[in-house]
């Protein structure tokens, strides 16, 4: 067990406590929670609430925000929020004009947000959500896509964010977030697991020297283990699967996330970065938006991933542009 | 060797393509060289110019931006630049209001950016420094300080950069660099060294579930190996040494600086955060600035330090709260 991982029971209010006083002047932790909301509620506009396990960090309390997030619910190691906590949220975050949940595409999220949905609803708040399955890693037995939601969530929390903050109303959020997601892929790859902790163990294991493609956010498997291969191969690996997403005719121009797994050094992001950069290059491929850093990360993971939205709307462009507080951004 | 790491000669282009392809809009590098300038360079004010080595990311480029440095100079790994290139980044930076560099204190450092200051002030341009020595660690035989140069020049960055944009001349951003590096120390520990690299390969090693306390950013050995502790003993250890460093009667509040190393996921530099946050309010002591992040690194080493700097002058936390676009902040 890792130094500073006391028990996988606080770990959640540790975690919460620790970046709400390092980012205070904007966050409000309800205590006794996993929920952190914005200092100043926004007294119109769709609230938009997002979350997870702990584990992800700085994800989802570092995009609660201007133009992002009105609240993010924590749950504990890997493992969603409870639906009351979550209601709880979207009672904390509701104005009247309606609330959004962005959901990551994994069974025990979804189950937690739709059944708080369900209830807030109950008690007469207008909510929606929008579910966000971003991974395009495949099962190898089936072929299937597995589309978990995965770093592309963070995109999904700007555009929506920013265009909430602009009055857009929550019929045309959903919308907007369809289209989003639709357009948005993302690959990982990992070079060692996460450290076991708390009730979710990795489901692979990695010998020193190997890489395995296609890995989840929570210890999940991915779709092929080689032997480590050189930045430029993997860039090649993620950059040609992810493109594979898109009918030649819909790639005009695209926003790039790289985003570290949580162990991997910015040294390292920024020469993937630039391999990157090169396969568009050769592509000729707008690419205008850029991002990269550790936004969603699978605890101390060594990896990372790529992920490319297919800016279909030039507002696109615009929202992902918009000023933001969020310290995760 | 990691599949990041082409070529250690390589490398410096690398990071530097990537990083100003992730950030192009604020940023200029100079190709072929280290060199990154502000895209739009300040017609007045004092230029303020910091670097290093490769390994540090994001360091230094990352602090070049709107009241931080007009300019970072980057060498190949863990070696500062070479002369003719600070060279080139004061005759860039330099408007006619004159030159700040920022050094670390680390001997080769020292020796690059003094010739440097030396063949510039030859050529007419008017240049100071200031040296950063937060390192409190000590030498085990002679209990001689260190004082080599750490994390606490972020914050040196930040105070000096927003005096400068506010018109500051050189003579007293030289005076208020003093005092701030009088009223900053820094300890850091870590868990691992970074993957050796390039011509400087690590002084210590560590056997699993060791830690080194007081470790430079260039594998420099610490004062004390023990088995790991738990967050909190860290914690205690860290604080109660840099406290030390201080009479009782000057410190009245404090800015914070929690700064991971390399390979330290933000879950970990969020809970040591919490332990010290305990540690501040036991002794009563206000900290009015805190920041939680990898902010000056040693490549991929596991491990942390604390920065604190006694806040003497309240003009400090204004320059400190300053607004700013450079990405490492």
């Amino acid at each position: 067990m890792k130094p500073f991982i006391n028990s996988s029971q606080a770990i959640r209010r540790e975690i919460l406590e620790g970046l709400v006083y390092a980012h205070g002047d904007k966050l409000r932790w309800v205590k006794g929670t996993g929920i952190v909301v914005r200092k100043i509620l926004p007294e119109k506009g769709v609230a938009l609430i997002s979350g997870g396990g702990s584990g992800h960090e700085p994800a989802h309390i570092g995009y609660v925000g201007q133009n992002m997030l009105t609240s993010a619910v924590m749950g504990t190691f890997f493992l969603p929020p409870a639906v009351d906590e979550i209601l709880q949220s979207i009672q904390l975050a509701d104005n009247g004009d309606g609330v959004l949940l962005i959901i990551k595409n994994f069974e025990k999220d979804l189950a937690s947000f739709l059944a708080a949905e369900k209830k807030a609803i109950a008690l007469g708040h207008h909510v929606k959500h929008v579910i966000v399955n971003d991974d395009c890693s495949i099962e190898t037995e089936t072929f299937k896509k597995r589309r978990r939601g995965v770093a592309g969530t963070v995109f999904v929390h700007k555009i929506l964010g920013a265009a909430a903050a602009k009055g857009m109303p929550l019929n045309e959020l959903e919308l907007l977030g369809g289209q989003v997601i639709y357009n948005l892929n993302t690959l990982g790859v990992a070079f060692s697991p996460a450290s076991q902790l708390g009730e979710i163990p990795s489901q692979y294991t990695l010998a020193n020297n190997e890489m395995y493609y296609g890995i989840g956010i929570h210890g999940e498997p991915g779709y092929k283990i080689e032997q480590m291969k050189s930045s430029e191969r993997i860039a090649i690996e993620l950059f040609n699967k992810i493109i594979d997403q898109y009918d030649d005719s819909r790639l005009k121009s695209c926003g790039i996330l790289v985003n570290g797994l949580g162990s991997t050094p910015l040294l390292e992001l920024a020469v993937f970065t630039n391999h990157v950069r090169q396969l568009f290059d050769i592509d000729d491929i707008p690419v205008l938006f850029k991002k990269t850093g550790n936004f969603l990360t699978s605890y101390d993971t060594q990896g990372l991933s790529l992920t490319i939205l297919n800016i279909i709307d030039n507002n696109w462009l615009q929202l992902l542009e918009a000023p933001t507080d969020a310290f995760g951004w």
